[in-house]
């Protein structure tokens, strides 16, 4: 058994399968991509990476399974699960998800081709457990599934704590001894615990307050939006495809953005946060339906579209339009009096959450600081936004939350 | 100058009138009133003093006057009454508030009278500030008064972090660096600047998750009921009188219903944690309006009606009724587009966070643990309880938040 | 199996023996006593009671024991022991233990009387337990006594963490989770795994820094002379006896101060923080051996002629002599290649430290303010302190260490 | 002012040159150089850059100017060079420091030249700031340079704090609120205020631990070696040359390793955290004098040797000889009395803590984990090592400080 020093758990133990696992490459890649991509943008000390945080859900679900009275191989898996639900990930973990799936018509559950090779395989069948069957509990497949991937599994645990220690952030403290402490199976079901009705809360609130001010920040938005736009003309100049992309980690991704010709300006751009900035910020309200469903052609479309009609390059148009807000805690379960119950029946507050969510919601349309005046009066009349909706007659909301260096 | 080192601030440096306004007796006296009066039965480590709180109200007082650019004169009689604002405390902090109200006719803001005499008075004027001026900051009036209560105080700020600090509930912690940053003057009113109902927004939902965690925690509640019947019965014994028992200290207060033959039971149960049960616990809808706004008399007669048809001693039977719920940071004040808001009119969670308060309203009927049953079934008949309204068929909900010892 | 909530070591689950001891009146009181007797004179927010440091000692007995792989009724014991170790303190914790130990002739081993008897002991017979077995691990006796009470023992661990917590001072930071995890059985000996000279070295200099800073700070030592100089004189006056004063928490003594016509000016000083100064600071090397080697009698008699000699009431000179210094940690047991080693024999660090000590030994003597000029002279001389070794001439160290207020 | 957000110090307010500093792609790229280079092999979380470690430099700087009462064009410079004072540094900080000033034949001290041309000249003389007298202050020189690089520079006490809130090692938790306020100019020398002999022996005991179980680790020595290694063959390989490797940062490194056909192995070990093993680990006393004085070219050769001796491959021995304990901080100026001391006259403590590091010296030759028997007896013949003078007859200590995956 080993014990590995964590700033946020203090000492994990590790034994078993997770301990041969560690070793695997597979994991340590893991080391080299940052949990929360260009948050560091904005929180300098947010460069905590998968690699902790993977070792910090497999220690929660260790401490869950024991308090649930579940062991043996079903355990291990489970552990296997939770050390490994990352691995899949890009560079950049969620930056550039989307695009690599775009290109690759698979999303980050390829999981199961790669678990069933290489390393891990040998290492998981040498303790006698099935890469699909683990594959399986990643995807959040199953009764145990819902530990590792589900409204109430230990990923989420873990990050949120994670992420405010890292970032400085207050928001995301919730109570995971007791979180980890309340689960409970009834009928095949993860739920929380009679009396936890504001535990689970808690795990809502907690996302709800760390999402506009860590995970949406707008500079984290608009650095996420450069690097996808500069890695996507990356796959368009060659440089790399879609499938070696996924198995980069932050450092190959970012000297390859340095080193191809097309994408050096945004390399550079990004190395020296010399970031784009708002040109458009627009309330959903603003927003025509039929820009919220476009697609990716239609969007980039639409951007050259915006470009010439500001007169300014095509690289400098960016738009950055996220989906509609959705909870998935809304859907957690508890047990009140006896009967189980997802949260969203329960709780008065999910649905002002979600209200919330919805007005926190922002259409961005980013360009370099000396062209966003063109691009926003371009954009606006392109895209088609309410002119009346938009939270402020100059385009750009100017109610930052926490910046760093004041940048808009 | 002096620094006094804080387990939530570090070091909080005193000077000018605040450092000699610490030597007094009445500064110095609530070293021995804890903050949160009988929590520390739930919350073993809670057993901080207002004298720590009122060094960190203080210390935000000087950061926020500080951002404020506010100096000379008016910034020294904000801190004098920063570190001033809770000398008009009886023993146990807020928990016999009340019972000293009725007693005394008045409440907690004879602060006039308490600063305009004796050696704070002394100190206040050497340093050419006027007792009244001081004393109407405290209750909150004027311009600066609202630094030191209102809804956007300090003193909010430093007691959600103080009180998560020492339960070790992670629910308070505020980003309070930030709220003091961004408060403004804005035509005579204190207000949070731009971007910030976000901010806003997090001080309301950390007394909310606070509120039934710790504040209103029903071992919490069922303590406080019986240190306030027990000095009721102190005063009926004559062997104190309001205007003594609200100079007093915790101690004091232990040792007299030690001594008195009447109140000695109370305090045995007190000493050993050996408190009642909840009898009843239910929720607003099962309570009518007339109960709701029953004055103290008639609910003393309720509960001597209840003990008859129960056959049990009067003083086993204590009525626990709050008032109606409300949330005072509802009217905090947030600048959006340049306009000043109420955080109600601007934020999708305050009805929201209104009606999980209602949610969690109980009204409660405490007995010793043998008597609940008969309590129980005569409370609901005499009180006339709505019995489909009952959170469950025993009368007391069975869905504890954390307790410790699982006392239900 | 219940969870209390800790803010030191989050949630402390407690069962078996351990839950039923906590509901005694034994354990209850250890509620109102507080962990460090006068030291929130200096550091406000140390007001930390021996309750929660019980429940903190039991906590990292059961890690240990878990560790070693001890279970049953031997652990049952162990655990029994660190829940009750502290029930023999007197109020204020170590502060009087030299003073009720020389008035009722014993210790505070007096805990087989206590074990034995009231609810302690029935609980404990209900679990198969001997009292007198559990009493023998709180002295520290047997093999598994060395857990609860000795060199390496969780109580320093828990006390050294919490402590730090507390008062703000960072050096108490050891890593319990490491020290625990790392406790062997070697012969009979609690000892540290091999590779953890360091590990024991951190815990010795955690307590050197602590020492000056926090155990031994000035004003700490002169509130604690005075507290024991009133008590005596609370005995003297016939107004309790070492018997009762054994038994009285925090609260009982404090008001028994203020209640007795010849204690009360020193009740009103400590309620007021109003403390002695400093008339003498004196180093080791001043002090002759026949002083360090007197008895309470000897003092009593130096400290009325001290007031003679000066001029002063006799209770206005208060001398304060401790110990000469010693290291317990120096004895811990270390595996270094194989073979146990003292760590005094292993730790070069161990004799610098011993030095420090020493170094920062002082003898002191305490006079009310106006009063320090002339008690310092007449000390000097009465004493036959060694001008020269005196730190200054003028009798008095000018070189606090971190203080509320600048008292010197 | 801008205000950014930290997880070590809270809120960080930059302002004037540093605001306008922190923009330059120089201060940017220490975004990319991790603090502990290799370290996070053994501290997962240790993740933290130069970057946020120059904020929080220059925030005690600013602190420490304040309490001084230093402000206008020097505090600007001083609070430059804070900002500045890690420019210097190459990739995985000091890890590569010793290889790149033998190829450049300059240490990181060729921070005039840096500071002389680019972006940072140009915003220093818009702020009229000598960019020499900068970097004089970078260096050490004159009087306000102690504040940035001496025995109490606000360097040192960032990085203990900062290194042990992300390993989660306790050990370095300095209370440097309090070393920031007792900062004093005396004649010239920048010293700690009467009383703080204790303060400035805590900064060096916190080293002390620091130094075994972080910084000089043997998995983060073997891995700093293995870089040093691979890089070295880097520049011989001609894939870089020194000036460029200077101002690479840690991304281009590990790419540049993995891309060049000689040191891809190198980067596979690195990249999977297949490390080599201790074949010797040596305490001072069994090297002799020859070896302690061996210059790089020697201890090349004798890597040679060791390889044939031991029939391995030239790469697969490395020599890992670190130079003579030394404390910088035992010159650190404390008043006492009245006089200005030097820490090491006047605590006992320096003299124990550098035998403690003469104890804790070892010499290490490193090998692939099957190679360590041949090697370990090839260099214990060829380098001349005192048999009996090693700790265990097996070659290398088996008493390995915090492992993580127990690899020793």
């Amino acid at each position: 058994m080993n014990s590995i020093k964590d700033s946020v758990h203090d000492h994990i133990e590790v034994e078993g399968v997770a301990e041969e696992l560690l070793d695997t490459p597979m994991v340590q890649r893991l080391r080299r991509i940052r949990q929360l991509g260009t948050a560091p943008f904005v929180y300098p000390s947010a460069n905590h990476t998968r690699f902790e945080h993977s070792l910090g859900v497999y220690h929660l679900a260790n401490q869950a399974l024991s308090h649930l009275g579940i062991d043996g191989r079903t355990a291990e898996r489970v552990r296997a699960a939770a050390l490994l639900h990352d691995t899949g990930h890009g560079p950049y973990s969620h930056n550039l998800e989307s695009l690599i799936y775009r290109h690759t018509g698979r999303y980050h559950d390829e999981i199961h081709d790669l678990l069933d090779t290489g390393e891990v395989a040998v290492v998981l069948e040498r303790h006698g457990l099935d890469p699909e069957r683990v594959a399986d509990l990643v995807r959040g497949d199953g009764r145990y599934g819902q530990l590792v991937s589900g409204e109430l599994d230990v990923d989420r645990m873990d990050y949120l704590v994670r992420d405010a220690h890292h970032t400085g952030v207050p928001y995301g403290t919730i109570d995971h001894g007791r979180l980890v402490r309340e689960l409970r199976f009834l009928e095949g079901e993860l739920v929380l615990a009679e009396g936890n009705v504001q535990t689970a809360e808690s795990l809502l609130l907690a996302r709800a307050l760390m999402n506009p001010t860590v995970y949406n920040h707008h500079v984290a938005r608009i650095s996420k939006a450069m690097l996808r736009r500069g890695t996507e003309r990356l796959l368009r100049a060659g440089a790399t495809d879609a499938g070696e992309l996924r198995r980069m980690d932050d450092r190959d991704l970012t000297v390859a953005l340095r080193s191809c010709s097309e994408t050096a300006e945004y390399a550079r751009r990004l190395d020296t946060r010399n970031l784009y900035k708002r040109a458009v910020w627009a309330e959903l309200d603003a927003v025509g339906d039929d820009l919220l469903a476009a697609d990716h052609a239609t969007i980039r479309n639409l951007e050259a579209d915006v470009a010439e009609a500001a007169g300014v390059e095509p690289e400098h148009v960016v738009l950055d339009i996220p989906g509609r807000p959705s909870i998935p805690e809304s859907t957690s379960r508890v047990v009140v009096n006896g009967d189980v119950r997802r949260l969203r029946d329960q709780s008065t507050l999910v649905q002002a959450v979600l209200r919330v969510q919805r007005d926190q919601w922002r259409l961005g349309a980013y360009a370099p600081a000396d062209a966003t005046e063109q691009v926003g009066h371009a954009a606006e009349r392109i895209l088609g936004l309410d002119l009346d909706a938009l939270v402020s007659d100059i385009r750009v909301e100017r109610t930052a939350t926490l910046d760093e260096f004041s940048e808009d």
